[in-house]
């Protein structure tokens, strides 16, 4: 799997203030009243449950960012699968910052591993079909980048990034357009070259007007397998067709059989639970 | 229900921030070349499934930001029940704004109603008890404020709201400081007055000692239905008890039925599932 | 011309600390100490030359954004041609306002309209062709949407806004990946089905791997009019054209005349002189 | 030439924010695709005109910033003349962190070469006179620190930073406060010690004015050649004279020969074109 | 004496700000005008004063925040007490950093050490008697964490650090809710179980109606001695009792006396005088 | 009194942090618990000291920040002296709102009050003289915009804002440049012509080189009476001359009768004592 790189420069700052967040202005009572400051320990976060890893190097930097001092060693790769039990993240170092930065770097790696697991679920589903699953806009504000990065490491593939990477024509665009192609040539006349264009259908009389005028991708919206079927035939290579609307690990295998090339599916991200994870200290 | 302000000075700077997420540098495509600039619409958020409501004001003013001539009016009140269908915001205005504001508006007030409607089912599943259920730090990062407000708006209450407003001893604060008596000497000698003091406990020796040197709250830490009895039983009055610990809908009434005052539940926040909502355009 | 909105949210954050940028931390030391508080004027904007109006909301947010109790009325919209000595846009109340907020309002739009302005040029250099004039990434820093807006008022066209909206293969990726094929099938591999694939070619060898391995847009760099010519013959509507490097209003004609579909003009956004922009006030 | 401090804390955030526009919510799509993790390579930035260099740490920084295991040479110093061809900065180790970061590191780059650029030009007009040429506030938003140092790269001087920072008593002043006296006088009673007036004056009229209350600096405004050499003549030592307003590359020697002491230019920062620089890959 | 660890994650934003305050958009004129680039020097921060120490940490960050490549050294220690005269922090490295980031250094740390000089101050006159020193909400804007912490260098506690942190029930909330139960009920009601409740009680009756329903702290408000000492047998140990109100240097021990827990001092963050630091250079 | 305009664009970003800084994550929660969210009433700002006013448009912007709903209504302005007891702010609204606004905005303005009360008591001390008080940059980080606006409604003037606005040569730049000369010249060369130069000396043949070269300021640094009364005559009027180092209210008077223009006084912002005021509310 070739992971796309996810800068410091993206989300250092989301970092800081998730950091800021925990501390508030007083920081960690307990552990400051408690632990002397020369205190040194090595921490473990491993992996309570079984699962798929991403954003050990998002939970690095939790940690470095509280404190330089600590020597953070990762113990696995983004993408790979965890067993239960499996320590992924070794800390050693200042046994206070080590308590004070737990609760975040464990905030935003169990959210992250939560998406790439759900999404490995959802990929397992369809093996062996051609399909390809992916995300929809439907991300945790603030965390778009993250999760869609998660996405990739659970084995699923990006769906546009916001609403300025590609166009999706909507059934509400379609009404004020009046028709497919008033639509369709509206945006040809608009946008740049470099986008391209996918348009929701309900039915299959939209989807002939879609081919008719020649669109890149078409989204099947909450349409039943037998449709879908029929769709993937009437489209027959003209454009790449994703299936879209409700579609649960249940129901996953059935519409990757239809043939569609990619499913999306929103609860990937905005209904992944998280996975569950821990932080040991061995002193 | 008495809920706190929510004030717009706390999540301002988040929707603003939400919106060029998803805004990026170029904005809404397909809404800009196929809808006019003086479409006007009306706009409806409504429930697609039965919930409680939460957010309704951040939802508001997440329009508002993006286009501040969108006369918008809320139809609830944050904390009440919602039919599935029911109508929750309207929207009045540019039909552009509209569509450009959706998706934002409804990433956090699914994401806020998703926790106040599994908050909701936890305070019904222990209805009748006097326990109250409260809400811990595994919350989404940068969404703190927002989270634990929802949890308000579900019926439940708040745990601490991060690590400088009050204290938890947990087992690496015990094991440092040499034992529960040093350990809650320390705290007192170092925090403020106005500080509660929190004890986590394993076991029923670890609750006695901690009685004996007097806390304010003990954190019974993942014990049987058996033994939370027992640990009740031996605080009689003299602490706040929390059970804590894998607590689901299954079995939340039998350990509200031990008598504890509080069951805390990190799924309120790290798990809920979004609540189905949709925007409606009536142009 | 169907322009895309340009909405607040985008530009507000860069007006405020544009604003404080000249403003300091003493503020307009010369009018606050000759000019009465509460002394009222009417300004003006007007065009020292003529050209082609962009910004100019943004322009009027800057006085706002000073003086919330400013009026300012917009005489022109973004998009239209300007005669030199147009009046563009009115400012009336606090003229210590109108005088403090003026260097910035004019540094803002004199730089849009003088992006758009030499847009215009370009595009009616190559009018009567079919290309379009685009844009490049070769923006000022945190200006990008402004200035790509700009280039929309001018009639000219975007290409991608930045490294995450579509692909460019160049030189570089080609050696990394080995070949063409190679490389046009990692792409395939790696990034999602909304991203188009556009290929930097040298030479028509190259031209023809990429067509036979399928790609949406060549882009045919530093080609003299005669290889455009040919390059385009060989194309014959596989993929859309785009002439790239060094081209001038000079040369600007002859290369539309080869029938290519774009033309990439960098110098629109990283060499436009500002378009001459003067405030007068009326007392 | 003693070049100023361009402190880090005055770019950083510029910086960080010009790579957060480029890179986006999903960095380099195509980098990521085409070239591996761990490929390693060396980069040079190199002139491709003729020039003089300003910004070289800025550039430098931008490559730290997105990937602080680069190993980022210096092959210049501000300040010093380019050839064309010649490089200028060495960037060795991760080939895909070189390529992300090219494009917003040559943006910033170029465009501070480009003002110290044209400044150069400037200054070698007037060689041999004594007049300084100076920059104004018509710099780009956010950019005014970085165009500044640039000036001061070119050889030329700056004029006051912002409106906080000294006095210019401009036509709409005079009026407001009645006469040049009552302009002059209302400065010294509210201004601080540590300011310096300058009068924009239209005439010789207005300068003799001028003079006898007494002014540390007078602008003489779109004045002819004639016109400024007695202009010159009258203040005979008693303020510094700058001339103002359309000074172009052609006139600059004549109005320096009349004896002024400085000549501001506008377009030395709202309208130089970019130096034309390039990266080049050596894997 | 235990002090809790202030993060740079609380303070970096400060720092930087607060040296761009100083810095503005030329940097120090004076000094890269008259020192070399690469002139090198020692300087040393010393106590003008005889005080207590607080903010050495940040006095350090924000030499290296300005110039990462000076070396600088911690002579003391938070907490401790400072000669007239001792050397408490040795840069080493760049002449022009040192004197370009002297200001902001010293006015940070001249004002953390003033309000930790005043807190000895109370802390030494009430010495013998089992009062603690308290501060108030009454801070600097933006600086409440690093004056709670300097409150601590002192000697003193902190009350609670914001809002949300505790419950201090004032006149204005009895009055709304209509009686001293009625507004501890509501409070119970409605905050979550970490939270202790304080009442602010200006006679003794209401004291009385307070221990009555049950809270955990009793602010004792501007009572004269005599009153203090029978509120405080009055309560007998069933709440913790704190006296505030007009406290100064002449009346603290007497206060002290009458055997409060807790004595409020707002003029310890809102009225100390900074304490008398200077930097001597040595080069 | 002509007072500076300081506008919001400057103070709002303070505010909303400032704000924040109080409320936390969970707000104002004793307020929330207790005041019904309906419930309205009127509250008043009233100085409890006799003192100047400064900073009563931020006041107002605190409460209209967190609550853009609230009347206010200024019942002052600033610059003026106020009594006790004297109202200066009326707000009306949300009882919620203004109690929760309260602490900040009470924060700000008895700071800036502080200000500008000591301020006018040095005005005061030295009025009949022809000096000016002035202030420096000791001032309360991220505050210095605001403290030296309440130093000039106390009457007093402004010293430079920045290192960047005017040149003050100290003892340390001498050392550098190796004389009182070669110091002069070298800003000469490297500063622009709107910079004043400022000179610190020490001894009467440190002023006498100073003099010799021209300089525009002389900063006599802690110089006895005797000694400063022969400066001025030195001067004679060659230069502008600021007496500075621990000027007192009780020596101010005499050093002002030694004829000097300016007297600078750090403690104006680093230790003035806050202004005694109070919120009331009236139901």
């Amino acid at each position: 799997m070739m992971l796309p790189a996810l800068r410091p420069v993206i989300y250092a700052d989301f970092i800081e203030r998730a950091l800021r967040e925990d501390l508030g202005r007083g920081g960690d009572l307990t552990t400051d009243a408690t632990i002397a400051a020369d205190a040194l320990a090595d921490g473990f976060i491993l992996a309570r449950a079984e699962g798929r890893l991403a954003g050990l190097d998002i939970a690095r930097a939790v940690f470095e960012k509280l404190d330089p001092a600590l020597k953070v060693v990762e113990l696995s790769i983004d993408g790979q699968d965890l067993a239960a039990g499996q320590r992924i993240l070794k800390i050693h170092g200042s046994a206070r910052s080590i308590l004070t930065a737990e609760r975040t770097a464990l905030n935003v790696l169990a959210r992250m591993c939560g998406v790439a697991t759900l999404t490995r679920a959802y990929v397992r589903a369809v093996q062996g079909s051609g399909a390809r699953i992916v995300d929809t806009r439907k991300t945790t504000p603030l965390m778009r980048a993250l999760e869609k990065y998660s996405v990739r490491c659970g084995g699923g593939y990006n769906h546009r990034f916001a609403l300025d990477d590609s166009v999706l024509i909507k059934d509400n665009h379609l009404v004020a357009a009046g028709s497919v192609e008033a639509a369709v040539n509206a945006v040809r006349r608009g946008v740049g070259h470099t986008v391209k264009i996918e348009l929701e259908v309900d039915t299959l009389e939209q989807l002939e007007q879609g081919l008719e005028i020649g669109i890149d991708v078409v989204l099947l919206d909450n349409m039943d397998v037998a449709t879908l079927r029929r769709a993937v035939e009437l489209v027959d290579g003209r454009a790449i067709t994703e299936a879209s609307g409700g579609i649960t690990l249940d129901t996953a295998a059935a519409i990757a059989a239809t043939g569609v090339d990619l499913m999306s599916v929103g609860a990937l991200t905005h209904s992944a639970p998280a996975l569950d994870l821990s932080l040991d200290l061995v002193s």
